[in-house]
């Protein structure tokens, strides 16, 4: 402002895209993963469904540290309907959690809510079928709540907090902003935001796709 | 402003609250209503699959005046998969369309173009199958675009033009904004905004959901 007189346009401007510079941290892009339908097991799910003193097999690293795809795959079942060949992720947990999308729920009638991953409230039921047996995951079926994994150093860079609600604009040939990604933080993170396969056909996802937040 | 005075944060503010709201218009939400997959067809290729001098028969009128779903069913097929019983829309259209998801274009094996309805640059093949016949429905399938059917009065009231792109929040218990919706205005058209499935699931679509033109 110049001294005494009143503020132009380009001052106001100025100042408002300051203001709003205060609320959006850094603008480095996160890169975007989509997660396909998956199942967690507990260890004895994994030797109910694939024999005494089984263990599930890493196939491949995930892009989080400690995650695995594994060898073992499982048929998910319903009265309305089945989905062969899901994915099992390891390594075990204390609790067996099944995400699927909006899609895949409509397909095996099963009402879901959406979730952050760890939370069952209200969650669906399915029944997991292996080779040789069937698990009744009663209480298991989630639509994964979308978020982003990052380190403390992360969440300095980027001006937020854990558990914190962020807006993340994807900039893809199907352009959207999902107004409600939870930011996840700790020590053992890598930088992602993952989303399911609806919300990345939504906004027609491609490998390089990345998002930013804003405010 | 007072005079002679610099504005303070407080009459700023108000200013751009009033800049902003020059680029909203009504914040009148806009009811949204979700696109299931379907196919429009030529007079000729009605006669092809369904015998000639067959006519599509209405089932059941939809919103947009004219418009209908009709008695007919076909099968698509690909070298991939197929997805039976899909609905048919009349009346006969100029040339042959069919809108599928995303998801559905990954089931199908099918590289489909996001397109407004009636362009179909890019556009993918698909085998229509009837009980009788199969039409070869070469360079027809597309992912709709997302737009906004309204008329002339409601474009003034919400101050937007035919063919452009605007952003709409849409208020859902999986939050997103849409950041590249196309009006569309027409004297025959009713007021309603066209999404797919992946993006209906994206957000959650419920059967009164709406979403507001932002800025």
């Amino acid at each position: 402002m110049i001294n005494g007189e009143a503020m132009n346009e380009n001052e106001i401007r100025k100042i408002v895209e300051r203001v709003l510079s205060d609320y959006t941290g850094s603008s480095t892009p996160i890169p975007i993963e989509s997660s396909a339908r998956h199942v967690h097991l507990t260890t004895q799910a994994v030797e109910q469904l694939f024999g005494k003193g089984a263990r599930l097999t890493k196939k491949r690293d995930l892009s989080q540290p400690g995650e695995f795809l594994s060898e073992q795959r499982l048929k998910l079942v319903t009265a309305k309907g089945e989905i062969a060949n899901v994915a099992v992720l390891g390594p075990e947990r204390k609790a067996v959690q099944v995400e699927l999308s909006m899609t895949d729920c409509r397909a095996l009638g099963i009402k879901a809510p959406v979730n952050l991953s760890g939370d069952l409230t209200g969650a669906g039921s399915v029944y997991l079928v292996s080779e040789n047996a069937v698990y009744d995951a009663v209480n298991s079926v989630i639509v994964a709540q979308n978020h982003i994994h990052m380190t403390p150093s992360d969440a300095e860079k980027y001006g937020v907090k854990d558990a914190q609600s962020v807006r993340v604009a994807v900039n893809t040939k199907r352009p959207l902003t999902f107004d409600n990604v939870i930011i996840r933080v700790s020590e053992k993170f890598a930088l992602a935001m993952h989303i399911d396969f609806d919300e990345a056909n939504a906004c027609c996802l491609e490998k390089d796709s990345t998002g930013t937040i804003i405010p």
